[in-house]
């Protein structure tokens, strides 16, 4: 299964007065990962709405873990990959580390959109989309 | 159970390139929402900080689960509750609606942490804390 | 001269590690002030989006000036007022204030842009829409 | 004079609704880069916060004028220099590209502040702080 990392520098302007993350960042990487494991597949956003009636992978559950804090100065990655392709719908699993120590763990369930007249709806995976993350 | 009562209104900033709410966005407001729920409790952060030893109440594990989207210039209200006590975690649900429908749902589990020396570390909430949500 | 307020509570989330205002969040927030004044004068952006072949109206200058930071809790106001007006562009101020004490201002020049075909491009504000200010 | 140097990916996060960055974007990152300045002086901010009773180089004016929009998916480059050294205050200056055309100028006046009792005062920049930019 194919596994996209990131490296992400945690800044001041992460954190909160505790001087930790303050968690909502977290999703705003793990978007930004999803799309670079997209990215990573040979299929960035940009080249992917340009074709298939394709509109975008809309969140419909997404959750986090917090197991340790980060801070300040951090480097941390984060391994990004999917985990389940149902029909229309697929799950990303996001672990983000410091060195070999597992911080936050995150999963999201998305889904495969197209625009069908005036009406967005989920739409079965393309084949040779799904095929790219294997 | 106590429920406080929140309305947002979405801002051109709060939404993304397909016009939508940019989900972290939900998480931000979610956490100001039980800040609120404390407030509402007579238990305003700055109270808390100032006794029990108390440091705050850290984000163990939080979910949302997006049924539809809300975009630039909707009003929704978020509605937020404590509905389940442990012993030092409790767990927030928060129902964001516009009139009458539901958008979003946000879950939260979070930790009543205090200093202990130099460490950090989740402990009882006090009964006269727990008290006034009821 | 047309002047909206705005309160805004100041949350934890808006605080960086100092426990101030991380002052970003100031932009955001007078962002939608200027969008604020101008459904204060009648003209919520969701309604000119619909007239006037009017795309929006990008900053193509901004400053703040902090005076005092603001803090976790603190509930502010700020008031907004377009000060300038020229052919196709505009100057809003913004002033944010706890009670009567000034801690930031705002300073934008925004252009009234229009779709030209393909193009977009700053036109002309349209008289009825600067009278609404005054 | 030195020059620190950051590319940055846009996000889809960072865009708006009409699919360019949302501009209070540019000001975390401006903040950030001031911050890789200093680390790339061999001054980070971790390093400087536990000596000189340095508590931090708050923002006391910043200013960004834009000349042309970036959109997701653009990889952009901010070259960030100190141009001008007052007694306890800096001037930062920074220039965001796209390749050699230039997207976005920012400016910003900090403060060396320390700690001086219970108050914050601004300070004079140590010489050998000020010595490892030129």
């Amino acid at each position: 299964m194919l596994t996209s990392r990131r490296t992400i520098r945690i800044e001041w302007g992460d954190c909160d007065g505790a001087g930790i993350v303050y968690y909502p960042r977290y999703f705003e990487w793990f978007d930004a990962c999803t799309h670079g494991l997209f990215e990573a597949a040979g299929l960035p956003m940009t080249r992917l709405l340009g074709e298939y009636s394709f509109v975008g992978i809309p969140m419909v559950d997404t959750r986090a873990r917090f197991h340790r804090p980060s801070t300040f100065g951090d480097e941390v990655t984060i391994e990004s990959t999917i985990v389940r392709w149902g029909r229309s719908s697929f799950d990303v699993q996001h672990r983000l580390l410091n060195g070999s120590e597992l911080l936050v763990e995150g999963f999201e369930t998305r889904v495969w959109t197209v625009r069908d007249g005036e009406r967005l709806k989920g739409a079965p995976v393309p084949d040779d989309v799904r095929g790219r993350f294997l």
